[in-house]
């Protein structure tokens, strides 16, 4: 089972790689480009038939590794079928 | 109107990064984890009503700058209601 896992600034964290990227596309001539933020995508191929329990596996390994909860949010979706 | 990119590798493009995380995982005591990818994941706020020009630019933006498409795949969704 796959589950799909999004780690994102908090709002009001600073978010310079965000801010890089927004100038980038402006220099480039994107110039309706209003805001961007960057966070990470982490596809996990889990070993486990029930939904519920990947789901609670993903948000715990969320939580002990891979985002920081200080300034990270993070959002699990679980892919059933896969 | 938000654009959000999802920027993954290819398959068969070595991922380093997603293997450090399995790795990691499985020290924590997550022995189900069969494999880890990690990509970058992108939101875009821009200034456009319609939602075919705003995906037609989020497209332009991840060929151009946002995406190395020799070993990168890209993704855009368009949320219309933002």
């Amino acid at each position: 089972m796959k589950a799909h896992i999004h780690v994102t600034l908090k709002k009001g964290v600073l978010d310079p790689q965000g801010k890089a990227i927004e100038n980038a596309l402006k220099t480039l001539g994107f110039n309706n480009v209003k805001s961007v933020r960057q966070g990470k995508f982490i596809e996990i191929d889990i070993d486990e038939n029930d939904p519920k329990q990947a789901e609670s596996q993903a948000k715990q390994m969320s939580n002990k590794l891979l985002a920081n909860t200080v300034i990270e949010n993070f959002h699990v979706d679980i892919l059933e079928n896969q």
